[in-house]
């Protein structure tokens, strides 16, 4: 199964990066810096998570993954800006991403600002840019926005940077997390069956949404754990980063045990909520992917 | 006619100032900070100059002022957000705006990044929240997003940040000016022609295009020129800043009355696109009242 899943997640990859250079060949020789800057903070080799989940729950529910690659790329588009801006100075301060200098060490800080400001306003030109009927657009709209704005993810951004001086409890940290990484995650399963056509009232919308709850917080759980019992070589990032922070995280509730446990449980609640449905072994094996992933 | 121009900028402005107040009555206990940064920086006593554009354009292509609002705040929200980033210590480091601290003054460098962030985000959420048809939903974000992106706005900005320390020619400088804020005052009086339902070949919204790019023009004209020739008190706002800061300026190529003599023409040609549509008084008393203003 960890072959085929992982063949799967590679093709799918592969799709989304060749659609996101396509977006991203742009450019005007009167206006400086700026698409570099996008395309230097877009195309540095990201898993592509969000988009994979988007064109699988296309395909689930009876659409063609080129169906929903504007909607996927836009998606895309947004998390690679709340990774400019959130490695800025005046945020998480980061030199590195992916080994390479973040977007402000390599261009400049007011460059890296308005590149992120860019690729956030470009994500929505590019979820309109494609044939799909209007009404779907105007949806995946109202999803992006909804899932990326001050209720979602920068609302998640508001809270974690609140929670550098003050304390927060469980709730608090799994609201927070529900947020900043939850909401995208959300919307890339419902811009998959909104590209597929499926009514809000749809069973699978629904089901989608519960997977990607449960989905959302087991990759939130591992990333904690590897953070304590990883090492840097195979996470390919420093570990202990958390700890030496003073970070809040599923750790600070519970044992690794605890955790790895609770884990579980969500993966087998991801996994039944999707089961039903003809073909859905990709995303279920996916489910499980995420659960055991090392890295 | 000048006093009836000024009360009808007045009454849409409270038309829009509603509106966007209505918008902005959105919260959520648990995310601290985010949602009164967004209406401290948006409920400002702006002109709304934008939005009266919008509704003005719905108006005399047959629209209702209610169609276009909902575009037209997603525009101000744009408006809002660029200039919360533009004052950033990163960028122009303003600690004032209308005699108040800016938004990173009042909340702090990183509290303000995020507001910009979401505004951003929020416009677009706006524009299709409405009871628009989808069709007029997909055109409109595709209006906004390509005016305000790095095409549009920001690329203007990114003109701007090279012209700090490069010199620019004169067609470079009306390039930047284009782009930096002609791009969304084109936006807005397209914005009124989409919500009124205009085909993009219409007469009536090509003429808004040619009306947008002289009026954009004559509006910055006289912003330099006041620059030199206002006092503290009328403008409301330090003058001579331009010269201090080494800026270019249409003053950097002309003198002051050929910079008046061509908002002049200017403005004739704004007047000449939309006259020979019926009802087009108020939108050409609007050309000659920002070519005459004061402040």
């Amino acid at each position: 199964m960890k072959q085929k899943i992982s063949e799967l997640i590679k093709s799918d990859a592969a799709l989304t990066e060749a659609a996101l250079g396509k977006y991203l060949s742009i450019g005007d020789p009167r206006i400086p810096v700026i698409f570099d800057a996008m395309r230097y903070s877009v195309l540095n080799g990201g898993k592509r998570v969000r988009p994979f989940l988007a064109i699988e729950f296309c395909r689930l529910a009876g659409g063609r993954a080129e169906d929903v690659l504007p909607f996927a790329c836009g998606l895309e588009f947004i998390h690679s800006y709340s990774l400019v801006h959130d490695d800025l100075p005046c945020m998480d301060n980061d030199d590195l991403r992916r080994g390479k200098p973040t977007t402000h060490k390599q261009f400049g800080y007011a460059n890296a600002l308005l590149a992120g400001d860019a690729l956030l306003t470009y994500a929505f030109e590019t979820a309109v840019s494609g044939d799909n009927p209007a009404g779907q657009k105007a949806e995946a709209v109202a999803s992006l926005s909804r899932n990326a704005g001050a209720m979602g993810m920068c609302g998640g951004q508001q809270i974690d940077l609140y929670a550098e001086t003050h304390k927060i409890d469980f709730d608090e940290l799994r609201y927070l997390h529900s947020l900043k990484t939850g909401a995208l995650i959300s919307c890339s399963c419902e811009l998959g069956c909104i590209a597929a056509g499926l009514e809000k009232e749809h069973p699978l919308r629904r089901a989608a949404l519960e997977y990607a709850a449960a989905v959302g917080v087991t990759f939130q759980i591992i990333d904690d754990i590897l953070d304590v019992v990883s090492d840097e070589k195979t996470l390919g990032k420093p570990i202990g980063s958390d700890a030496e922070q003073g970070k809040t995280t599923y750790l600070s509730f519970m044992t690794i045990d605890e955790a790895r446990s609770r884990a579980r449980e969500l993966t087998d609640k991801a996994v039944a909520a999707i089961k039903p449905f003809d073909k859905s072994e990709a995303l279920c094996d996916f489910a499980e992917y995420l659960c055991a992933r090392d890295r």
